[in-house]
């Protein structure tokens, strides 16, 4: 397509077109495959699944696969540095959990979670559903949301690949 | 200052000016300090250095103050989960050394050095001036640039905090 240039009506500054366009972007747009463990899981599995995965981080389920807990690179790092037996220590010893664990949604801004991750210095989000079961709010880990889809998103821009 | 409305003449769109704008941004406007470690540091002190300062990559260099080596979050990990002692362990054996090295320099833009972490699958880049030592080319670190980097720089561009 040929560029539309000349004079053009627009009510707005090329500066908050940008702000615009990016105010537009949503989590959905941007969010990942989210990698999980179980809470019964060793320490030792959830490393080995961080590296198999190349993830910087874990989401912890239960049994009914609803997220209980977050485990960072830097958690496992702490973890590995004891004398501890990794093999046979449960992750939901060394796990963030409830209510320290920070989610979003899948129709949430990027901005607003690019803003969260900058202000609370954390890696990533697990996008979530809320879900009501038994009168309790259960959440549903449906994607992960990372510096690294931020990255992605400043490049699309930049490269003018979102409409 | 009121907004500026109405017709303008610009000869670009919107998405033009959005591109243009990011195409300006360099390294030096967003790189933070680098976090070093000597490459006669153990493991086990490059872990701990890792945690005091917060960091997810950490630069090697020499006793000429030159970079050597990279160790990111998963390097350690990796050699924590070992059997050896982390103690008596020196971080050059482990490290990642030139030519596997990616760097960049601070008027580099920061658009390449966000597809070179993406493409790469990296987390950060050392920011270093190249120096000619004894027809040597050798490389001072001056700074740390990463996704949080880019993070922060796509919430000031859609905050319009760029001029």
């Amino acid at each position: 397509a040929r560029p539309r240039v000349g004079y053009f009506y627009t009510g707005k500054t090329g500066a908050q077109l940008l702000t615009e366009k990016i105010g537009k972007l949503t989590v959905k747009n941007y969010q990942s495959i989210p990698v999980v463990v179980n809470e019964s899981a060793s320490v030792y599995d959830a490393i080995c699944t961080m590296f198999l995965e190349d993830v910087g981080t874990l989401f912890v389920v239960n049994r009914t696969s609803h997220l209980v807990g977050i485990l960072s690179r830097k958690d496992l790092l702490r973890a590995s540095m004891g004398k501890q037996d990794l093999e046979s220590m449960p992750v939901n010893i060394i796990m963030t959990r409830m209510p320290n664990i920070t989610t979003c949604e899948p129709t949430d801004l990027l901005l607003d979670v690019a803003q969260i991750l900058i202000t609370k210095q954390i890696d990533g989000l697990p996008v979530v559903n809320f879900k009501e079961t038994d009168g309790e709010t259960k959440m549903e880990v449906v994607g992960r949301v990372t510096k690294t889809s931020i990255t992605k998103a400043f490049v699309d821009i930049a490269n003018n690949k979102i409409v």
